[in-house]
């Protein structure tokens, strides 16, 4: 083979690839939006043979010796080629350390889970989800030993969702965060209660969807190429490359901060997703570098951004346009104090800025504990329950508000939490950054998000995958990743709004 | 090979190819639905990427071989097997024909021709569309010559769409049709005209789609199964397999009837679509059988039951529920000769039941003009308004509502129109058949379309595409097809409503 052909073999294979991507990806989404409700077999009939035709794709022999041969060659390949190339291989050697029939057996796993959790949920029955998550458990655990024997399992995990993040580093994270928020968060428990009375009432669902627009456009999103829609949980999903997004929220009338920080955060991932340099299209570069710098987008314009003084002062008379009765007697400042209510509660993804991490730490510790085997699955409700408790002093009433809650166990996600928390972080350093070019804060006032997604876009987004996650925070950082920035801005906007 | 192996190679066969007309069907139908504007670019990549693969699998050595021994085992084959054989080795012996590069360059043309069709639809420019209709019509007579060089060009055409239909069927069909339409709109034309105002004024477009579901309901459809979304075009299509259904319809503010007759007529496609055995989906064998008789259920529920005096009857209450300002101080006999109120028009799709066939009969003599060599492109907007003129007795005042009004031929579907219009007489001999178990009209009365579906059901809908149309035709009629059943039920309708 030439290197010339090989060439432009890859350049179809990763075509194909990301054609398969587009269908499938479009698939779940009308799944989740328009599709009637009686067609979910349907939908998994035609999904499991397009995923085993990408397989093949992905995995054939023919790709592994077209990688293996444009790996051999590699120092005549290009930075974009050298680094697609990699990670095809990663992935490719991975799959080849999992037998065909233990890989489908776990696709199948997959979708009965997914269902599964769902009725479980439903009904609040963990007995219900149990075996199905054993089962997850199980066979995580076997292909973490079958594909990096070498680490430990949970590093394995993390790795799978933030390249190069460890066990190790999480734990220093964490426990960083964790000696100063506990003493913050009660603190602020000991001050008088704030009033979210303005952000709650009645409002209606398509004034809702005019003001989720009107967010999108003022965060920066091109709506030519980015879409909204409704679903039951909100998520960001590109079709094909970034140059089609979807993002997707959920109207809660009785509260109307639900839907706008939905928009906000997805509206983080799909900026993030759509700034890929155009040229990294249809290859496996376009996109996030990872779940964790994924995050750290979509947090920062959901929180650090999106719930600072300066866009509630900017926002607020867009809010008295769109919901002019609910808003009627409340100030700016009445909003500022109500979306960043601190208050211990049971749901991760309603949390606020302050106890969120420590919802995810309490994923952490489970999901570390069932991969080094000092947790087993029939322990979980109790352990969740328990650690709730210490952690942010709650009781859980049930199952279906606990352990139950959210869907990444079930969709085999073990690993992808600590992306969360460390994401949130990282937001909080890349805005000391952008504040050595720019006044963020200034720019919040006036809704003007036009140098801080330059800044990201320049730094983050025009990458796509090219660079390692840890080299990405490295370039864009210029010093080392440093949780205190982010406790030291937790502990400053608190101690102001609680008057600590 | 075995034929037992080969019946599972083909299964599976099958099962791809359904899977990949699932994926491209969806791809589509966002296009035209949710996707955001300017993501066009992104959907045809990726519909290249897998209509090459669904090109190669459909029309593959592998496939051809595999098609090859099934035929040569025929004798042992089941009644579906063997049907389906047959059909997808008539496809690929058509495509074996036709050299790749030429293959390529049609569907090239097709993207193109859709994006310079809509342009100079919008700008009423003719002349922008010309050149690739004239590269289209090429295309076609080339393909008829290589595909079937025995056969009248025209004869290929409608072929493609009414499997065994000729121009000569079809021209003793609009023979027998002109002799009668045309006198009776002479006389309807002389008598006063109908008042339509029930049906115009300011419909509310949340109520409109309220109204939509409602009718859906009716006609009986199952939701589950069936969705609904909103284009510039209504249309009808199948997800994968007859278990998912969509239809889209368009909400004109100005008058009910435009959404209330699409959402019935596109209904009628849908109830044929998922009324197919359940032991067709995912072959090639679910669905309907040709457009004419998909076009004779469309028809009939939109205009011999859903424009019935009984029907109306039954649905008023329900438009005075939805539109009570609107329909206050109207009856439902009002409503009754508002949908029925004919006038010659200029637009095929808003036509009335009387004046409908004429606007086909135009185009009907157009392409098989064209396609005999008679006519060139360039002359096709003359004589259009040509026609318009002695047919209708309407003057055209520009392309956009004339020649360019249409998206068929830019789409490559020459040959497609007889079967409207086919399908709109197989109707009325339908009804008559019907009307021997089941009193139709009261049935209409009471919105009661269980037995018409059942009849439906067990003549039509089931068999898919086991039976050839004419088999199918005649299985169901019990006689040959006669099209003055449908000119006499024209004529009783409309003496009584004009009172001729």
């Amino acid at each position: 083979m030439e290197l010339k052909e090989a060439r432009v073999k890859y350049k179809k294979l990763q075509e194909k690839l990301a054609a398969f991507d587009h269908a499938t990806s479009l698939i779940n989404f009308d799944g989740v939006t328009t599709a009637p409700k009686g067609t979910a077999s349907n939908r998994s009939q035609t999904l499991s043979v397009l995923s085993e035709e990408e397989y093949l794709l992905a995995t054939g022999k023919e790709t592994a010796e077209l990688l293996e041969f444009l790996d051999s060659r590699r120092d005549e390949l290009t930075e974009k080629e050298k680094r697609s190339v990699y990670l095809a291989l990663k992935d490719i050697r991975e799959m080849q350390k999992i037998p065909m029939d233990e890989y489908i057996e776990y696709q199948k796993l997959m979708v009965e889970a997914d269902e599964v959790w769902h009725r479980a949920k439903e009904t609040s029955d963990f007995e219900l989800f149990r075996p199905v998550l054993e089962r997850i458990v199980k066979f995580t655990l076997r292909f973490a030993g079958l594909c990096a024997p070498e680490k430990d399992p949970y590093d394995y995990c993390i790795d799978r969702y933030a390249e190069g993040l460890t066990t190790e580093t999480c734990d220093r994270f964490f426990d960083a965060l964790k000696s100063r928020i506990v003493p913050l968060l009660k603190r602020i428990s000991e001050r008088p209660q704030i009033s979210d009375a303005c952000i709650c009432g009645d409002f209606d669902k398509k004034a809702q969807e005019d003001f989720a627009y009107e967010l999108m456009k003022t965060i920066g999103l091109d709506l030519s190429h980015c879409g909204l829609a409704e679903t039951e949980h909100p998520f960001t999903t590109s079709l094909g490359s970034h140059r089609d997004v979807r993002i997707t929220t959920n109207y809660h009338r009785e509260n109307v901060s639900y839907s706008m920080y939905s928009v906000i955060h997805e509206g983080g991932h799909a900026l993030y997703d759509s700034g890929s340099d155009d040229d990294l299209a249809y290859t496996n570069l376009d996109g996030g570098a990872a779940m964790n710098i994924h995050e750290s987008q979509s947090r920062l314009y959901e929180n650090i951004l999106g719930r600072s003084r300066g866009f509630i002062t900017y926002i607020f008379p867009v809010m008295q346009k769109y919901f002019p009765s609910q808003m009627a007697g409340y100030t700016a400042e009445d909003v500022y104090r109500a979306v960043n209510m601190v208050t211990p509660s049971l749901i991760r993804t309603e949390a606020d800025e302050v106890t969120y991490c420590l919802h995810v730490m309490i994923r952490y510790d489970l999901e570390k504990r069932l991969m080094h085997g000092e947790l087993e699955v029939k322990d979980l409700p109790s352990e969740w329950n328990r650690l709730y408790k210490e952690y942010l002093g709650i009781n859980v009433p049930s199952d279906r508000e606990g352990v139950l809650q959210d869907s990444h166990w079930s969709g085999g996600l073990i690993g992808y939490f600590p992306s969360y928390a460390l994401g949130s972080a990282y937001g909080a350093q890349f805005l000391r950054k952008m504040n050595e070019e720019t006044d963020v804060e200034k720019c919040m006032y006036s809704g003007n998000f036009k140098p801080i997604n330059e800044w990201n876009r320049n730094h983050i987004w025009k990458y796509g995958r090219m660079l390692k996650p840890e080299e990405l925070l490295e370039n864009a950082l210029g010093e080392p990743f440093d949780p205190t920035v982010y406790t030291d801005y937790l502990e400053k906007k608190y101690t102001e709004i609680y008057n600590l």
